[in-house]
Parts: structure tokens; C-alpha cells; sequence
């Protein structure tokens, strides 16, 4: 069917300690229209920050950022492209690992995932690496040559793989194991699956 | 700059009578995080309806239709198509008309119209046409020759060129004559200007 893609949900995943953003594994969460409650990126709004230089930092602007998902197959290539083993989801802040969808990053804003338990979430875009990230994957390989190298050359790899932002359009569960139906915008000429 | 478009607003309009989606203008609005207050869009939610077939008619979903835009530029292009005078915004529905961004249909989701109080709307898409205003144009031509087939000539006319749908960022003013900055998402490949 076209304008329809489908992917799997690997992991759910959420921050709820303080001074981290990075994630642990649940089972399942329960959306609402902030995010995952609890979650670090959770609420309806939130304070602008470095990447929106259009607003005085601190402004409140409704929150986009409200959950973030990366691909199993774009981690694996980050990986590849670094000379490790594995890049997880938790180490970027995930809160879901997708599969079957290998070009997640390519997702236009205004795709919508649908959830089985009738949660439907919103791409806002593609989520722009910053350093931080390579600073947790450098702490995971002490051993590694490169490593001080590592936060930088994390952003050049995860340029395009590092997945999307997303906020909630209807609450809901979503599970580890769920099937998702992505649905593309009317219009859309992009086509988000390999090259 | 690249990735900074420019427009300006010839006219800010609202639907605050119940019963019509008509709007009427206005010398300015303030915005909040439900769009334009007492407006007929306005809200932080509403009900799924038939642009949302993913999910059950009435389901509370986040208001991404809070406000919509219409360019001068592609009203009149649907006029001529239509062989009208004029297709004003009003009869759109339209919240605000644009001016200097011939192409802003084409505008991507996830692009944001910043105003000089501060205020900032986000691009949530395309809006599709319906017949609803293609019956208020009638109305509004009793005598043209084709007037019973305006309604299904407004939807061809107006494919591609009925203007955005947009939601509140960041709440603030919008008036008459206000100069706006558009900012297109990071990676965008799209160019709305003229072809």
C-alpha cells in the first residue's frame, strides 16, 4: 500500500534518573499528551534551547522533543563507521529502537506511527547529533585507540542515522514487540526505505 | 541567508461565530498554545475527524490544525483557474494571508514562521481542499455560469495551492502588516520559492 511503511518495535526505553539522559529498558510505556511521564524529555512545553537559536534561550515553546527514536540498522551503521561492536539505543537517549525501517532518519515530519494499542506518535524531524552521546560511547570502550575522538567522530557518523524526534498526537501503550504502521504525510515524494 | 524565506501578513482573520468557518479579519491576534482564542480552530486538542482516518472519529487527538495560511499569490492562481475575480481568504477559512512566498503550500512541515513580537508558528503540512469553501465561493458568484460546479472545481483548483496548516510554538502577537521570517528545518532539501 503505498504511502504506508511498517516497523517493529525492539526496545522501549526512558530516562527517569536525574543528571542523565541516558535510558533503561521497560516493558512498556503508557503515553500521554507530554511524552512519557517521568521521562527527561517529558511535558508539554519546555525551555528553548541551543538548537532553537530562533527564541531566547529559557523561552517556553511547546515541546517537539517529546520522545526520540533511532533503527537498529542506522545504530549499526554508526557502529560500523566508529570500529565498534555495537552503538545502543540507551548510550544516544532513545526511548524506542525501531527495526524494519532502515532509513528512519529520511522519516519526513508530520509521518505519524501508529501503535496497536491505538497511540499514534508525530515525526517532528530528524534529530541533529550533538557531542554528548560520544562521550557515553567513549566511556563504554576505555580500551578503544581512538577514544578521545570519539564525541566528535560520533557526530560525523550519526550525521543522517541518529534517528527523529517525536511528540504525541494520542495517547496510549507502547510495547516492546509492537508492530508500528507509518503512515506518510499526504504529498509526501520522499521515500524513507533503503536507496 | 540560505534556509530563510521571508513574507508578510496582509491579513489576520479568525472564526469566532458559531455555526461558520468563514473568518472575518482583524487588525491582530495573540496567540497561545491552543492557537487564536474563542476561534473556531482553537484548542490544545480536538477530535479526530475525516482528514485523520487512522483513527476512530471523535478519539482526542493534539490540534495540529490550529491555525491556517493562505498565500495571495496561490488564491490567486485558484481565481484564475476558476475564472473569479477573486477567492478572498475569508471564504477559506483562512487565519492569516500571506504575501511574498508564492509557493508557501510547498512550505515542509517542520518549517517555522517566526513574527517580530516573538511569537512562532510551526508548518504541520499541506492543507487538503474540500468542497466546504468551494460551496461558500458559489455563494458568493450567484451568477457564474458554472456555479453549481464550483465546489468540485475548487478542489481541483486548490490542490497544491490551499495554504498550510499550522500550530503554536511559541505564543506572542500577530498583526497586519508584520514582517515574517520563515526558517526551514535543518536538512530541508525543498525549495518553496517559485519553480
Amino acid at each position: 500500500m503505498p504511502g504506508v511503511l511498517t516497523a517493529r518495535v525492539e526496545a522501549v526505553l526512558g530516562a527517569w534518573e536525574a543528571g542523565t539522559f541516558v535510558t533503561r529498558r521497560v516493558e512498556a510505556v503508557e503515553v500521554d499528551f507530554g511524552g512519557i511521564p517521568g521521562d527527561r524529555h517529558y511535558g508539554l512545553t519546555r525551555p528553548a534551547g541551543s538548537r532553537e537559536p530562533m527564541y531566547p534561550r529559557g523561552t517556553e515553546i511547546r515541546n517537539r522533543r517529546q520522545l526520540s527514536a533511532v533503527s537498529a540498522e542506522e545504530c549499526a551503521e554508526i557502529a560500523d563507521l566508529l570500529g565498534l561492536e555495537a552503538v545502543l539505543p540507551e548510550w544516544l537517549g532513545a526511548n524506542l529502537l525501531l527495526s524494519g525501517l532502515p532509513g528512519l532518519t529520511r522519516l519526513p515530519a508530520g509521518a505519524r506511527l501508529l501503535f496497536p494499542s491505538g497511540a499514534g506518535l508525530v515525526c517532528e524531524g530528524e534529530n541533529i547529533p550533538c557531542r554528548h552521546p560520544g562521550e557515553v560511547i567513549a566511556a563504554q570502550y576505555p580500551l578503544h585507540p581512538e577514544r578521545h575522538r570519539l564525541p566528535r567522530a560520533f557526530v560525523r557518523a550519526a550525521m543522517g542515522r541518529r534517528g527523529i524526534v517525536l511528540s504525541v498526537e494520542r495517547p496510549g501503550r507502547i510495547a516492546r514487540g509492537d508492530s508500528v504502521r507509518i503512515v506518510l504525510p499526504p504529498g509526501t515524494r520522499v521515500d524513507p526505505r533503503p536507496a
